[in-house]
């Protein structure tokens, strides 16, 4: 098998096999294959693409590269989310505790943020304590004993996609929709939960800009997992104003709490539900509707809060803070953006929010750099809200008056008021 | 400026400026970008192609990247040819010495064959003496005195055309029409005559195998040509048959010194005829019918033979070869292949040919190989000729009876002889 015809190949949109994706990945991670020649096949995807079975092929090969988890000492199904990122997003310090209640197993691996998407890792690690850093053993054991743990990535998962992507990353070869299902998903199928919700983003917070990319990700990914066996859903979600009122890791928390103590109930927190009981119907505990009934219930009860406390504290956690919110760490300096005329909030770019909060130190610009766990910017009025001239639009956190001062001009052009009334925002798109 | 950006361009099918497609290939010629960004974006140009101007500016690129030749010093306009390589192609044996018994200036750098089809200089070689090698001074000096030169390519030549070259060959990334067009044409910019004849093969034996893509490299090089003040016409010629009726290197030379006795006169004849009367009329010596008839007074006075003679003495060859062709190298088996029925010369086809006579050993397999100068086949009719059941069809030649008689099958199903009558093959498809 000689690696030439295998770009050939793609090039002339023929489609490669199963046995020859394997080699391609296999001999690539084993720097068999020198980078040149896997740029050059990394750009003919990007361009030609790769069929449904193709883009299977290489999740599988890339996933075969390192280690595979095992829950089978788990006793029952266990259910993975993956999110594709945005402004916002807090959902998986919800939805993990709401499903562990309901007698879900989430097993959770997240990301850190870089750039102006933030990442779950971050937003737990500014609870005190917090330890995101656990051993295989102990990972199988909370999961078994509470029903949720959240992780960093660790250990030798996937490194076919580590060098993959260190090479797409240099070579504009990033924005490929078979390449970033197969980035995401080889790691879904190496974590191995049963089952999988795919929480796809779409907007101007979103690498998905557009619904039609958005569904076309969300299609190859969902393919992909059914190929191998796992029962999957996909939702398309709304990112084109910032999830929920908080940016910023601490901020967000606060945020989560707030929602599972029931002190507020706005389109995030039925976001949440929605998906806790699509990954609850994944996990066989009924049909949508009653799943839906079971998630709102832990909600409602409390129960999802004390798992979350619970959570917290088998990972080293300071778990009152699910009590005392105010424990959590705060920036130095904070400031009040008020309105200047009256009418609707219509919209709040997500994309220059989540800028503005990278300005403020919640984000970082290098893998790197460090952040601020407690800077960000949280809204006081949902999208469709009636504003006062003169109300408050949100606060800014920061370690210094002079980035809330910077930041402030920002956050104050991504925020449209109207004149006309405007609908609340209906976070999901649809279901696939 | 960053590379990532420039692919990125590229990828998105936006113009790179001048200026960036200079940095691009000055960078990757000084090793100063990295192989796998430049296979990325070679790659991005092969499945997204490049504008005319942006094809321009990489060839000029391209050429500035090495030494530029200077004819300012011969008293009148220069052209060269070029021809995108087939079988039997022998053109140039014949019409540099015509252009230059008319009075032009032919400066020509020939390659070497690799593969299925021949080269120049291989066949030049076969004459007794003949060295492709001069000077810059006595290539200068030849052409001055004699009007004509042919040469290996030589000296530090568009090293950034070599460099690529060698990334496209190990990338899939050959069959680009901007990419061939800039790898030729900064070959041609550097050689640097006032005026150009683009010969773009056209059919089975040619790497163009259709009339469309053929069409389209000789408007991306004629385009380029232009943009850079050369004067340019590029011809689409037939490649589907064998050029003429010798392949192979000592059998072409005898060949084209039968043409040039006025010997034998066929449609190979006519294209050469009507190639040197453009090339004379790109370098002002009148219109194209004046030329023409200048180019076949030349053949048919003896001058043009005559020049090939003084051609060959100048640099290193025994001329008499051109009264005594029997002078030539030949090889040490011969074998003739008949007709096993009547009819009409219908076909040759011309790849098969080529692979037969590469098997015969008139070719190379890989750039290191050793040529036989006397192998490969004459064929004994032309295409539309009656033939009779017993007739002689060709005659093949190799080192031994067993290679003439391995080569025989392969020849002789790629003959084609019908019923029915077929026309005489027309060359020219049409000029730009």
């Amino acid at each position: 098998m000689q690696v030439y015809d295998l770009i050939q190949k793609t090039v002339r949109q023929k489609k490669l096999m199963k046995s020859e994706m394997q080699f391609l990945i296999t001999n690539f991670t084993n720097n068999k294959i020198p980078d040149y020649m896997m740029s050059a096949w990394l750009m003919a995807v990007r361009c030609q693409g790769l069929s449904p079975e193709e883009t299977a092929d290489m999740t599988l090969a890339m996933r075969d590269s390192g280690e595979i988890l095992d829950f089978s000492e788990i006793p029952g199904a266990t259910v993975d989310k993956h999110s594709t990122g945005g402004i916002g997003d807090k959902t998986t310090l919800m939805i993990a505790p709401i499903v562990a209640a309901c007698g879900g197993y989430v097993p959770k691996m997240s990301g850190r943020g870089l750039g102006f998407t933030g990442g779950t890792i971050d937003k737990l690690e500014s609870i005190p304590g917090f330890s995101v850093n656990l051993s295989r053993q102990d990972f199988y054991r909370q999961i078994q004993k509470i029903g949720c743990a959240v992780i960093a990535q660790s250990g030798n998962l996937t490194p076919a996609d580590k060098k993959i992507y260190a090479l797409r990353n240099l070579t504009a070869t990033v924005d490929s929709i078979p390449l970033i299902s197969a980035s995401i998903m080889s790691k879904k199928l190496a974590l191995n939960a049963d089952c999988i919700l795919l929480d796809v983003k779409c907007g101007n917070g979103a690498f998905m800009k557009t619904r039609e990319s958005a569904l076309a990700l969300a299609e190859s990914m969902k393919s992909t997992a059914i190929a191998h066996g796992k029962k999957c859903s996909a939702v398309i979600t709304d990112m084109n104003a910032p999830l929920g009122m908080a940016v910023g890791n601490a901020l967000e928390v606060r945020e989560a709490i707030s929602i599972l103590r029931c002190e507020i109930h706005n389109p995030l927190a039925e976001l949440v539900i929605d998906l806790s009981g699509q990954m609850l119907a994944l996990s066989g505990m009924g049909d949508l509707q009653e799943c839906r009934c079971k998630a709102l219930k832990a909600l409602k009860s409390g129960k999802a809060l004390t798992k979350f406390a619970e959570m917290i504290a088998a990972q080293g956690g300071d778990a009152s803070v699910t009590d005392h919110p105010e424990k959590l760490p705060h920036s130095r300096a904070s400031r009040m953006l008020f309105s200047d005329k009256s009418g609707y909030l219509a919209s709040v770019h997500s994309e220059e929010i989540g800028l503005a909060c990278l300005e403020l130190g919640a984000g970082r610009t290098s893998a790197n750099s460090q952040i601020d766990p407690g800077a960000g910017v949280v809204f006081l009025h949902q999208i469709g809200d009636e504003i006062q001239d003169g109300d408050v639009l949100c606060e800014i956190h920061a370690d210094s008056d002079v980035l809330c001062e910077q930041a402030e001009k920002r956050i104050c052009s991504a925020i449209q008021i109207t004149e006309m009334p405007v609908p609340e925002l209906q976070l999901i798109d649809c279901v696939i």
